[in-house]
């Protein structure tokens, strides 16, 4: 099974998408750009979906849900947004056997239908703030799909929400990021650098969008979770307006800010390997696999007696016992290796005998023998320290990766083995677009915590007040 | 607030619309029969997701998601599936800025996708059972909508499972209107009747349908659920076949089984009253508001700080202390009266004196006085009553409601007022049919513990061998 997966260094693109497919956490539809989410891929969306919730609500936000379908027409009312999202819809024309007076577009966000919305809800400063959250499936039809990373169905969530002020909305836009990289860096176990998308590169409709970059093995950027200040720009664009404290009617302030299945993706290629998937144990759907090993009937029922007995008291959510019998114990180890359960427990007859088992851990492939005392707590141990030792492998992988460089053509040269990039920029579209031409790469953000440093542009030596981080991206 | 409903005995439908709109649930959009989920009926969405899914799972089911859009050719391969559905979808036409070579259909339910997947996925025996739910929209352009009970765009879940024999497929079929039974009882306080659609009724494509049908307080019956033997109709349309133990090739069984967003609906017309909305306390959204009473500062700084020191303990999701200054006790009363919150607890200087509060539960309005020592217990043990308190009035109704009718004038006459009726029928769909043209009721289902019982047809007098349950319905 494991020997069906092709090696990151041969192909890294391949590699990703054997790792996809082998470990069952997604398959092919014949629909385009659309995927089935399995069960082993939607079991970490579930987890995500979890942890980022709790994170929304103990941040004051509440969940609720906006159509799926939006009038072609909103989506104009603001210039950019339409700009950016118009090219990528799939639009109903049809439905109940007629056709339809105003075209409905499928939502590829849903800034627009909920601002609509918000003109009826806000009239007062004592109306706001309004702090919503949206679990929804979005769509934007992409030419050239990748399991995960770019669908043309995706399922995320989007906040969005509505101030009195723009210091307020700031604050949102700013504290939101934040709880991405908290979610990405305690959960995923995966590193992000934070801060500011360029011009070139904010959504479409914001004044500024904030994001996270995490970097993949290859040394590629993706872009993991954005967080937009939307200014006074859709309040505008549907006329929502609010009587502050001293009685004078204003424009309301906005953010909105998301993460999708896309995080999946990322995980993939922060964490797994040439033998598959590796799933931080606080996202895993299964954390932990007991395979018996036995020769015999006898055998068969000492060892599998055994197992049932250690784990009578546990969660049935947070291990199986895999007594299946057509299998032999390799077959099995490969199986769960591949899926990226965590922890691998191998019983047998012998280790009956000494009161212990053998613990694998899924990342290192380190084995530890563990006495059957107190078994699951000692597990729980092993899973937290594989949960920080993941992080810390990654961190110090991005950290040994990301270059300081000011000769544009070493960047040149350098940026094909990917990495990050801390270069000086003049802060130009121009310099943005022709480093793009002439290299693929692009500024991936502005650090909140780049230092003042004076230098110069690295493509048109003018002048820079500080660095920023450009890499090759997804 | 709460006068602006109008009472039940008036207008049941005004009554609906008015409490829903009311009590923040939910509102209208611009969009043709959609609705907007506000916080107030998100979270009880939330809730309702968080029991069933524990449910699905420890009945060994596991998540997954398939794609929203589903080519027009997959709906024609099963032919009374196409009929029931086609008339009623809504169709992507274009794409991307383009027209789609092939139309696509946004789910209506997601029988025929899954289906073309599992062909793939199951070859023997051994892939055999699949047993995976879904958590989605969907979406039925209808013509009559209204909110939660019938809306355009709607979520539900859908369960899919794919099965080595008719008898496993009838087992699970049955095990899951269980499990709806179970649901509805437990934490909806709403009982059921639990039975067998006729042939006209059944899903479009089932060997047969099992339904729960609940009594609203117009007597009229709501169908809450649904679970389909499908045979090997979709098995057969789909050409999915799977080696036996026998190393004969044979169709796979099937089910699928679903409930929805219109057991909100169901919910609010079982339970609320002329004041708003009321909620069972198992799917409240906030069990708890504490409304503090206060005139004048010391008492304000007095009272409040005693609330805010008994709950300091209390877990963040479970109440709320309710200390805007903007407003009086009683629109306070009145504003999470109408949202349904299930008890109130009521804090004024008097009660600091003595020790105690005055709890208020939202179904009876009875009040309690209860001692400020070991209140969160007193107050849980308060809401585990209401919850019982509720299934059981709703029970009497419904019991009181069900009537034993044999002459079809009589029975034309009392439908009128609501009720379920216990009526013996023939079998034949022309008596089925001539029954809802004279009386707009159909039988709601065929109860699993009908006993053997001989009798005449209520509409042909022909030969009957149980009665079965009519009713007029949403």
């Amino acid at each position: 099974m494991a020997r069906e997966i092709t090696k990151r260094s041969e192909d890294y693109a391949q590699w990703y998408i054997d790792v996809v497919l082998k470990s069952d956490m997604a398959d092919y539809t014949p629909v385009r750009g659309c995927m089935v989410i399995k069960p082993n891929g939607y079991g970490i969306w579930e987890n995500i979906q979890a942890k980022l919730d709790r994170m929304f609500k103990e941040t004051g936000h509440v969940n609720a849900y906006f159509p799926l379908f939006i009038p072609e027409s909103f989506l104009t009312k603001e210039a950019e947004h339409v700009e950016g999202f118009a090219p990528e819809c799939a639009v109903v024309t049809h439905a109940g056997g007629k056709e339809l007076e105003e075209r409905l577009v499928v939502r590829p966000t849903s800034e627009t239908i909920i601002w609509d919305k918000y003109r009826d809800w806000i009239s007062s400063y004592r109306d706001l703030p309004i702090l919503l959250n949206q679990w929804a499936n979005v769509c934007r039809w992409e030419m050239r799909t990748r399991l995960f990373l770019r669908t043309t169905e995706f399922l995320w969530q989007e906040g969005h929400t509505a101030h009195a002020s723009h210091e307020e909305a700031e604050e949102e836009a700013y504290r939101m990021i934040h709880v991405y990289r908290d979610f990405a860096e305690k959960y995923m176990a995966m590193p992000v650098i934070t801060g500011r998308k360029t011009e070139q590169e904010k959504f479409a409709g914001a004044l500024h969008t904030y994001c996270i970059e995490a970097m993949m093995q290859d040394g590629k950027a993706l872009q993991s979770g954005t967080s937009h200040h939307l200014g006074q720009n859709f309040a505008k664009a549907f006329d929502v307006k609010f009587q502050n404290r001293d009685k004078e009617l204003e424009y309301v302030h906005a953010t909105s800010w998301g993460v999708s299945t896309r995080l999946i993706g990322g995980m993939v290629m922060c964490h797994s390997d040439d033998n598959g998937l590796v799933i931080p144990p606080e996202l895993a759907p299964l954390p932990v696999v007991i395979v018996p090993i036995w020769r015999g009937d006898d055998e068969q029922d000492r060892v599998l007696g055994r197992a049932r007995e250690l784990t009578q008291d546990w969660d049935p959510l947070f291990y199986k016992i895999d007594d299946r019998e057509q299998y032999k114990p390799g077959f099995k180890f490969n199986h769960w290796e591949v899926r990226g359960v965590p922890i691998r427990v191998e019983i047998g007859p012998r280790d009956c005998d000494n009161n212990q088992v053998i613990a694998v851990r899924r990342d290192t492939g380190e084995k530890a023998t563990l006495s059957m005392d107190g078994l699951e707590e000692q597990i729980r141990k092993l899973l937290n320290e594989m949960q920080q030792g993941m992080f810390d492998a990654a961190k110090k992988r991005m950290d040994d990766r990301t270059y300081t460089v000011d000769d544009y053509a070493d960047y040149q040269q350098r940026i094909e083995d990917g990495g990050f990039f801390r270069i000086h920029w003049c802060g130009s579209g121009d310099c943005e677009r022709k480093m793009q031409e002439d290299t693929r790469s692009t500024i991936r953000c502005i650090p909140f915590d780049a230092e003042p440093e004076a230098g110069q542009c690295l493509i048109c030596g003018g002048p820079s007040e500080r660095r920023v981080v450009a890499a090759q991206g997804y």
